[in-house]
């Protein structure tokens, strides 16, 4: 077959074959990825597209890096998989990689396949702890799809899926469209913590096992937490013996500039859930870090949960080659500084010349840009005018990410700033084209 | 570091750092498994051990088949991980391969990173299939352990998880402790049937979206449903409009000596589960097999359920290499020859021996050994008999399996005669040491 060839089959066996996530079926026709490297990815033919989207906001450390794909390859030459009731020297050390990055007081890790699963394992411990049944969560955030997590889950993939009990949801700050008829940072915190205390105290306190939290709310909108919201939901939990989870399955190893979103907002939770940016999706991984108390807490009774896959060896490798390779080649860092250098300065200059942009906000490499109709009403623009960005951005070479009336600038944390400069420019025209065409 | 010091090594990483699957974790002292290779695994130290647990029933290949392997380290050097909303040649080959396994009438796969979340899926597509929220599935069952599907399972494991809504639980057939005083296989078969449509009645028909079973329920005892069984459920489930749900987690791909169990039992379900033996677990992988009635529900309406790892390359071409090395190496023909002239055989001599042995059953690799205090009473024995017979089987170099009061022999579909005449050589002599102490 001709490299198109290739290119051909892999849409007719998709679309004969493969169901997909989040969509309606009939008529799909997804773009082929056969190859990356870095910040970008190519079809058969060699068609090559800048990576904004990190995919689903996963690949961290950019596609097929080569200390991570020698890692995979290497342990699977040695084992493949084994079974979690087994003592395992490269599970063990990615354990002790992600404990070692963490703040003082977690103790270990439970390892699971994925972000949902990582959540629904983090609400099970916290019950079991507290003796307690509630789970607090944001109506702007996404947890996952499985049972408990898709219920956590504030957006609309909730609403078809509401089987799980037990879940209260509540508004979390966001300054640009408040709840609280807050005006200034400031009183977004402060108005937001008041609205979750009224939450708490009437649902009663003693019935709330967990406040489940998006340290950085993601695919809601990367809601980066004003001055002293997340410290001051802490004092709520501390105050009334809930559980505080942070979910840093999307903000968590680099995203955000820091290893863990959390650590700049002087907050330490109980329950750190993980998946994504901890070996960047290269094989399925999530996981649990757990808290010295909650950990105790199963040390003489049984840890009702598990699953086939926790703690798989090749999942383990990739994680401890990741780790190892953002420490040493300071990727953590090249996301802080582009974002402060590059990425910030970029899209303050394109919300300056488009009328479209109502706000940019992010830090790292985790950075939203809400769409609006009127700056002044902040109406979103219709889905239609998301939908003639993407198109016009992908004819221009860029993988983008689009949430409801945002574009999210979500590039791999090794992308350079020349591939920074270049995405600019796709934005920049792909606005131009679709104020011309409005 | 000397062999002997990693396996102390991995032993105190894993005591410090990694938190495990359905156990306390104080005192853990987990065997070191470092290399594997067909139906053995060893330590660091070159200890070999005969698998016959395929770890969690998974390992249906064996350890570090060759095929696989290379598969993996291909495509890791290829593309490691994309995003589900592309479309990729070695997902669709992975899908085409499981679609070409399956019977007529099912038109695609929705992958999933394991079994539970394919349960999850499944359940998810069933509801909305069919506009209605029950879910029916029996009380001898394990599903999975996220939010719905350990609420579906029945065993022990669901009760302190109870959060998911909609799950009823009824009594599926098991001769040997029948819930219907029944004598004969056929009557079992007969007044199971009777019993579920009692449920299905008594519940309201119009409010059941799906009957959910193991096509052989695999952790509660391996029960070979009796004659008529499944397709009895299946005449009930169309004569009320309910969509069946097999679940081949741990039974389907080979280790019935069949590529799915159900092809035994004159019977098609309307969903597939799956994960476990489609690729021996190389990878972190499941999903769900879809009928064309229930794909074409998701046409034109978008499919509220999915998972960034979806579809994961890594997963679908160790899927291609294990199913193509099933198939041209014979090796599911393997697990139904070897059951049927060398397990059978020799589990029922073990059985005329051992009055510890209340009853023998299975197929291919998939057998359960039911330990009794008295065979007259067919009373359990107590479980400190299973832990002793355990460490006997440890002691001589071999990895058991056990679950309530039985030994489950499930060695990896490749399984050699000779290594067959060594495990029951073992199995033997722990029974006699057990009996001798006893
Ligand atoms: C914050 C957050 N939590 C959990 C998840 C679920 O992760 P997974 O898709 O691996 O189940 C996601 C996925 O996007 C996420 O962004
Ligand atoms: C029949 C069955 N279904 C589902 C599962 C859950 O699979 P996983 O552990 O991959 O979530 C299992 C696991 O043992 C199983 O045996």
């Amino acid at each position: 077959m001709t490299d198109e060839d290739l290119d051909t089959a892999a849409k007719a066996l998709d679309r004969e074959y493969v169901f997909h996530s989040w969509l309606a079926q009939a008529n799909l026709d997804l773009p082929v990825i056969a190859g990356g490297s870095g910040a970008t990815v190519w079809d058969h033919a060699g068609n090559r597209m800048l990576d904004f989207s990190s995919q689903l906001v996963n690949v961290n450390i950019g596609h097929q890096h080569p200390a991570v794909v020698a890692a995979i390859q290497e342990q699977a030459g040695i084992l493949a998989t084994i079974g979690p009731a087994t003592a395992n020297l490269t599970r063990g050390r990615a354990a002790q990689r992600i404990i070692d990055r963490a703040p003082d007081g977690f103790a270990k890790v439970f390892f699971t396949n994925g972000g949902a699963d990582a959540n629904e394992n983090a609400i099970r411990m916290a019950r079991l702890h507290t003796g307690r049944d509630t789970v607090l969560s944001t109506y702007r955030s996404y947890h996952g799809n499985t049972g408990g997590a898709i219920v956590a889950t504030g957006d609309w993939r909730r609403m078809p899926n509401q089987y799980a009990r037990g879940h209260v949801h509540f508004f979390g700050p966001y300054l640009y469209r408040s709840e609280f008829w807050a005006t200034t940072p400031e009183e977004e915190s402060a108005r937001a913590l008041h609205h979750l205390e009224r939450v708490i105290v009437s649902e009663g306190p003693d019935t709330i096992a967990a406040i489940l939290l998006e340290s950085v709310p993601g695919t809601a909108g990367i809601l980066i937490p004003p001055p002293g919201y997340l410290a001051g939901v802490r004092a709520l939990c501390d105050r009334y013996g809930i559980v505080l989870i942070l979910d840093e399955v999307m903000a968590g190893f680099g995203r955000t500039g820091r290893w863990f979103a959390f650590q700049g907002y002087d907050v330490v939770p109980d329950l750190i859930t993980f998946a994504k940016g901890v070996n960047s999706g290269y094989v399925p991984v999530g996981g649990v870090i757990i808290s010295d108390a909650i950990s105790a807490t199963f040390d003489e009774r049984v840890f009702p949960g598990g699953l086939t896959y926790s703690g798989h060896p090749l999942a383990a490798a990739s994680i401890i080659a990741s780790i190892d390779a953002m420490q040493n080649e300071g990727i953590v860092d090249n996301a802080r500084r582009i974002g402060d250098e590059a990425i910030a300065p970029a899209l303050a200059e394109l919300a300056e010349k488009h009328a479209l942009i109502g706000e940019v906000r992010g830090e790292g490499v985790f950075w939203a840009v809400e769409m609006v109709a009127d700056r002044g009403t902040r109406e979103p623009v219709a889905a239609a005018v998301i939908g003639q960005l993407k198109k016009e951005m992908s004819a221009r070479g860029l993988v983008p990410f689009s949430a409801d009336n945002r574009i999210h600038v979500v590039p791999p944390c090794v992308v350079t700033d020349d591939e920074v400069a270049q995405a600019m420019a796709i934005y920049d025209e792909a606005l131009t084209a679709v104020e011309a065409s409005g």
